[in-house]
């Protein structure tokens, strides 16, 4: 389905009925992402899956912007559709701006979860994002400089056959396609000046956040800071799992969402 | 409710509808201990609470006898309920009563649920039960020898009022009523040749296996060796948490034990 | 040898030559501990053991008192040894006195090497003195109170023989000596109220902290904070080794004490 | 000074007096990236550098070749020199030719000590090598798919201007030269098949081994793999720590490098 926002069309699907659990894609992914996970999200829960300005289905945004862009969007959105009392959920890019929305729209969501994510982009996720846009014009260099450090080693090396047909996919079709490339740099550079570090403390939302053992874009360090600054969030960490949890670990993914969605978050313990 | 067994009886109870979630205590722990967690569970699954012999308001087990007694009752009592595709989840010792019952009986199980649980009683374990009861005529001593060590140093702190109000129940009556410290001490002697280690990889169920940092009685190291042997398995870790996870991390134990049980594992991610 | 403080004897050794690297005891070691050690200890530095009062063969000190007492006698000490750039090694109680030294006495040592030690007793920390103390009158209940959790699980479960001679020794000699128990309980108690959270940031030494993954007793939290506080600190993790980390992983121990001791730590790296 | 090995000149230095202590360098590396650690290493051993063939000041070696080039030639090497009871440390592609070095001449080492080492290269491994190989003509993307990764994120980013300096020798000057780049080619291409996994436990001399949670290149898990494997074997793990241990924790790289080095590893600890 379409919105439309600042005269541009943001692609979005709504499937299920429950409580709202809005899924916030990281910066490579699109709601095309989702399709294996929806049998499972919509056995309790109503899913708004969305493409942010430049990712999937939407459409390009040929201006600079930064995170904010895609913040407002997402209000006017939630306006538009009305929804209350949103599960949000976001993964990487994702979740930075499930961070972003949380903290200037703190009313409109009951439950953050946010998946390997981080509070600013450091020098060095920055420097990340520099190597990324300069080898965009070469299809395999961009393959090298983001897919390795996606997933962890072990996962890479055990599931050789699926990285070598998707490696196929993404050098010849995918990062060859230079629409989804320029939609990519500004994607990323975006991200170049974030950081919610020092205003982070005032969300009090009940927040999941999840690390993982071998992350080597957003460290599990980040989610610990995450953590020290949110008072009400709990912390837990997958072992022997790299960036793109949801790949890596769907049913620990899985669980770990719906478990969280739709717990009370209210419980007391009595002597 | 009762179920009859051996003669003796067997307390348990059945609240809510949906897939069957069977919960086994820990040691020390018993049907009652779930109430505060009940609604949360109810909301999606059927919630059979059971009390061992010797736990709760079973009946004592005057004989000597180890986990088989458990297995067998636990087999009699499904066949009982004509209970099929059942979580089976366990926390400590109900995770070993629940390894050994995926072992014998794997047909009636669809998902195993293993939080601090270990594959055998070693050496170490079994002296941590020896000082228990050798200590177990002097309530004040049965404390100090159990409560400090079955929660983590930061929530025992953290909890401190929580705490000194449950130190006076458990020194004033709970430790220092005789049959509950006769029955918990068959309880820890029924664990002392418990070794599944050589079978475990048998077990082909989907596992979900939870360790935490500061858990002192079932170290990591276990679930990590768990995790080794179940190919199925899946293996979370929870930081700042001790061996009660239930108790100190409320929201991620029924996140991890909602969410895992309601999850589809046919999951196939596609390149 | 010995030195007279307050009228008491204080027990000492002194062994090798080189640079001062003196040695504080854990509460339930003395200088006899080290004697495994000495070999390669002294190869390249000056040794010096000593007893606190009330440990091994140094007096005992009748009156209650807290870790000031230490601290002053040491310093004296110090002073009558006329030692000076001295590497301050110390675990666990020891790592606590030697905290304090440096914090009253940062111009005298060099180097401070921490292991298995905390910035204060916490009320987890105090309760599992309380525990020992309860106890003390019964030698084996003091064992399984102190013991078990002194070594991690696997190390407890490997060297089960040198533990089983260790705990006949333990059981039927030293807890069953009435003065050592007497020694022990003022040592404990003298760990009451210890806390120099607040201060421990104004320590500029350079400092090598020591965690290990099993610490039941001082836990890597503990470390991790006075790694944050400390800012001239360096700080490694031991996997699988308990709190008496220099039984249980006697050549890292010795490697990380003599290779920190004896390294420069003006090193600049240059591009 | 120089060593003729199959008609090509090897360059090495020896420094200092006492146990030889061999240093095999990473892949990036010289005999003078040593420079700021000399002044410390020869305090108590005689330290041999060495630049394998296409590193440093050694000749290019134009053909393919696999690590056993270099463990020929070292072996070569150190009977020209007569050199015994070798202390033989490597990091990374060092640490890789150290064990291979022990597994065919384990008399002639006396401990081996590996830094941020692997038993083989994995398919991931070897497509970061390929993704250095492809990006090697352009010298700023292969800057950025090589240190960024080499580094942890947090020391990246603390060392900024430590870094941006470097940055510009890396780009301007040693990536922009192509003959460098060659050897690099050379280098990472040789160690495409390497794969020790199923000889290794046949190492039995005392070693020491060492992993960093940030560890991009050669994660913590490979660490792990090879401490279960050699039986004489001590596991370290330092937090906060990238791939170049070396440059992010000078004084800790020392600590181990030299304690570990200079330490009895004969120590029995008795009750």
């Amino acid at each position: 389905m379409e919105f439309i926002y600042r005269g541009k069309k943001v692609y979005y699907e709504v499937h299920g009925k429950g409580d709202p659990l809005m899924m916030l894609n990281g910066i490579m992914m699109s709601t095309a992402s989702w399709t294996p996970f929806l049998k499972d999200l919509t056995k309790s829960n109503q899913v708004i899956l969305i493409d942010f300005l430049d990712q999937g289905q939407s459409d390009p945004y040929l201006e600079n912007y930064n995170h904010q862009l895609h913040v407002d969007m997402l209000d006017a959105f939630i306006n538009h559709l009305g929804l209350e009392n949103i599960s949000l959920f976001g993964i990487s890019y994702g979740g930075e701006i499930a961070i972003q929305y949380a903290l200037q729209h703190q009313e409109k969501v009951e439950k953050l979860l946010l998946f390997n994510t981080t509070a600013s982009t450091s020098y060095w996720l920055e420097e990340v994002g520099n190597g990324w846009n300069h080898v965009s014009s070469d299809p395999l260099a961009y393959y090298y400089l983001t897919i390795p450090y996606i997933y962890s080693p072990m996962f890479y090396t055990e599931k050789r056959e699926w990285i070598e047909e998707r490696k196929k996919v993404l050098v010849e079709e995918i990062f060859a396609n230079k629409e989804f490339i320029q939609r990519m740099k500004r994607l990323t550079n975006s991200s170049a000046h974030y950081n919610v570090e020092k205003d982070i403390s005032k969300i009090k939302i009940p927040t999941l956040i999840v690390g993982c053992q071998y992350d080597f874009i957003t460290p599990y360090k980040e989610q610990e800071k995450l953590h020290q600054e949110l008072e009400n969030s709990e912390l837990i960490y997958i072992p022997n799992c790299g960036h793109a949890s949801m790949y890596e670990k769907p049913e620990l993914f899985l669980s770990l969402l719906l478990g969280y969605t739709n717990t009370n978050h209210t419980l007391t313990i009595k002597a």
